[in-house]
């Protein structure tokens, strides 16, 4: 096999679904983030829309990370899609779902004011209830006990909450008990936690305060707090 | 093989990429359309995102226009994707590029004022011509003498410049011989030709007129003129 380049970004939810495939799979790869405030033009050559990621297989760029995710189940082994044609277009389908859901942490984060926030977030909250809806009682992964490719589109979209559940509770994960099982299941997952970098909680936090919106604003409020605590002593009212 | 049902909107480009490939592949399927204005509770059940198509195999809902070319070609001979691996990933990144042009197609649509169209034909441009550059000189389809899903995707996308073409001329295919020679060779194809009805231009042009937006208010100019000279005497002007 050519030697495969993943082109990347540190946040990219979308570029996570490829490295943990590659992961499951046993691949090397070599990881090269750009800079997707100031894209380069070797970039731009080899990614037509301009969006991470891309996989170099030897100069070949394949874009778009579902298309990269059905080239690695045609061309390395184990398979994480399941056998029968229907069940796999299910999955399929649910990963596109998935996309629709990273769409919506997008608006949630780029809500302009409070009112738009917990719009978005009941936005994104029906969208959970959809997979409670779907997802088996007592099964690991999305379809039973095997890690599957759909498990590798979730893992990324559940990882943005460890960083935002600490700015602000939006209600999204109460009376949802298969949801919550499920994201606990993927955290832990090594493909999943090897998927990012050890900054990654610190970039995403400073993403979200770089950002002229109602999220952003409530993380600087918190970060504010955190360093008061850490820098002076605690008042009563901090307990 | 289960019945199977297409659900549909008469103007949705992604609908036409599943109903182009199942005629490719001599499938019978029931088209059912839906007032997506109006979503019937049915409808909702079978699409979790409430967009078109579905497929409905049996009673099982396989939803997303990707997903669905999938699992046709998964499941229907002939082959539509090409056989080598990389290959096909080229075809499918392609097939999202295909996405992004019907996503520039809306904003030109729903471009405000006529400085925001001509901003929007000008990114429109720049994507057709990104095409120019990788297709094939002489060849009649994205890859040589064969059709391949890719061109299923595409075909949607060039039908509505015959429609917005006859409004106004946003300079979008001077200089652009091959991807002018790939619109007209597909616009040919029986399965294209088939993918919608006799009143799709009409259609069309009825829901551009209905936007509030510059390519709507072009559209009922050009349609005014156009009755102005069906009912009056030509002046010597409009010749």
């Amino acid at each position: 096999m050519s030697p495969l380049v993943l082109v990347s970004h540190a946040l990219c939810p979308y570029v996570q679904r490829a490295a943990i495939l590659l992961a499951e799979k046993g691949v090397p790869f070599e990881r090269r983030d750009v800079d997707l405030a100031n894209k380069p033009q070797w970039f731009l050559d080899v990614s037509p829309l301009g969006k991470t990621p891309v996989l170099l297989v030897g100069d070949v760029p394949v874009f778009e990370s579902a298309v990269i995710c059905e080239y690695l189940e045609d061309t390395v082994l184990p398979r994480l899609h399941p056998e029968d044609p229907l069940r796999r277009a299910r999955h399929r389908s649910w990963m596109e779902f998935g996309s629709a859901v990273l769409a919506a942490i997008g608006a949630l984060y780029s809500a302009a004011d409070e009112a738009a926030l917990r719009a978005r977030a009941g936005d994104l909250r029906g969208r959970f209830e959809q997979l409670e809806a779907v997802l088996e009682e007592g099964a690991p992964y999305f379809d039973g006990d095997r890690f599957s490719v759909v498990d590798a589109v979730f893992a990324p979209v559940f990882r943005y909450f460890d960083v935002i559940d600490t700015i602000v509770d939006l209600g999204l994960w109460h009376g949802l008990p298969k949801v919550r099982a499920w994201r606990r299941q993927l955290a832990r997952r090594p493909s999943v936690v090897a998927a990012v970098d050890a900054a990654y909680p610190r970039r995403l936090l400073d993403f979200l305060r770089g950002r002229d919106a109602a999220l952003g604003r409530r993380a600087q409020g918190s970060a504010a707090a955190r360093m008061n605590r850490s820098t002076s002593r605690c008042a009563a009212g901090d307990m």
